[in-house]
């Protein structure tokens, strides 16, 4: 059986969905965030990189929430969460995955874990600072090239559908109002609106 | 025809060693950094975001390295550079891709776009001093972890070693000397043997 480390406020949250949502039998290990449970000897052997999610199978294990999207999604793929035959849509798929990871994450990142690239306060006040103008631009990027309708790819529900949401609802709190984003906040609903999501997101309060 | 975006020392060269790889016909466009080209209004159009690499076909445009890649080795799949046909080891391989490009390029990019995250001088220059520790750690984790030799996945090149040969090429700019990582020095060199790799180089001068 599937085992799936993740913690709460991350963006474990995006392949959580997508294990719901396929209804894919896994044991879901919560990780301590507040105790530092990431950085312990015994989570180390888990993931060396102390972070979620992972993903344990029965080949190994796998990190980088990308990975483990375009993973779940080929283990089913007659539920359509990626376009697996058409390298071109894949590859669009995959642009979108890692403009989240490389770009949207990063700027979050900036407000609570700017200890990873500077050691003084003054320098991580003043990234603080500058997510809430970054984020806002990435979601203009999204809103205004990126984002399809109804879904992130267009008409069919997808991994990057799981994706855009967990990073979307960090908005609020990185000082950006969502509704700024039409087209970004009517995809919030309606994902708020699915069976799986409601599920995962109970799990990850 | 494929039209290819790149500007030297950037992450277009990971795509760039595998355009000349494959043998792809394609026109590369150079962006002149030194100018700002790539805040232009003409270029904007190409790519919103600003940057390189962009691959331009004729379904459309693809942006993102990780993406980019993956969908040259789809153009070629009898070349072997990604296991399409193993979603566990295809996975593997976009995890080695989504760690490149979420947490080493963003290591690197502190160096000398610290701008992007944070307004005030003193707070690049904060940004600045982390960066060889960064980096030196996230090769770490790569010569411990990751890259199993000769090349990153085992026996077979892949898409995976095109874009570890251009992070490591960052290194020593970043004040790390390569041969701390005797395994990632040895993957550099097996890649300067490559005539796909010494065109690129070229090219990227």
């Amino acid at each position: 059986m599937l085992k799936f480390y993740y913690a709460p406020g991350t963006c474990a949250l995006a392949p959580h969905i997508v294990l719901e949502h396929l209804g894919l039998a896994h044991e879901a290990v919560r990780v301590d965030f507040s105790r530092g449970e990431q950085s312990s000897a015994p989570y180390l052997q888990v993931n060396p990189k102390g972070r979620v999610p992972v993903l344990v199978t029965e080949r190994g294990t796998l990190t980088e929430t990308p990975a483990i999207l375009l993973y779940l999604a080929q283990l089913r793929p007659e539920a359509g969460l990626a376009p697996l035959d058409d390298p071109f849509a894949l590859a669009q798929a995959q642009s979108f995955n890692s403009y989240l990871c490389s770009t949207v994450h990063v700027a979050h990142a900036h407000r609570r874990r700017g200890s990873r690239w500077a050691d003084d306060e003054a320098a991580q006040s003043s990234m603080q600072q500058k997510v809430a103008q970054n984020m806002a631009a990435c979601f203009e990027l999204i809103e205004q090239q990126m984002l399809r309708g109804p879904w992130v790819l267009g008409e069919a529900l997808s991994i990057c559908d799981a994706y855009l949401f967990t990073l979307a609802s960090w908005l609020p709190g990185d000082g950006v109002a969502m509704d700024r984003f039409p087209g970004v906040a009517g995809h919030h609903q309606r994902m708020l609106d699915l069976p799986a999501v409601q599920r995962a997101k109970t799990l990850h309060q």
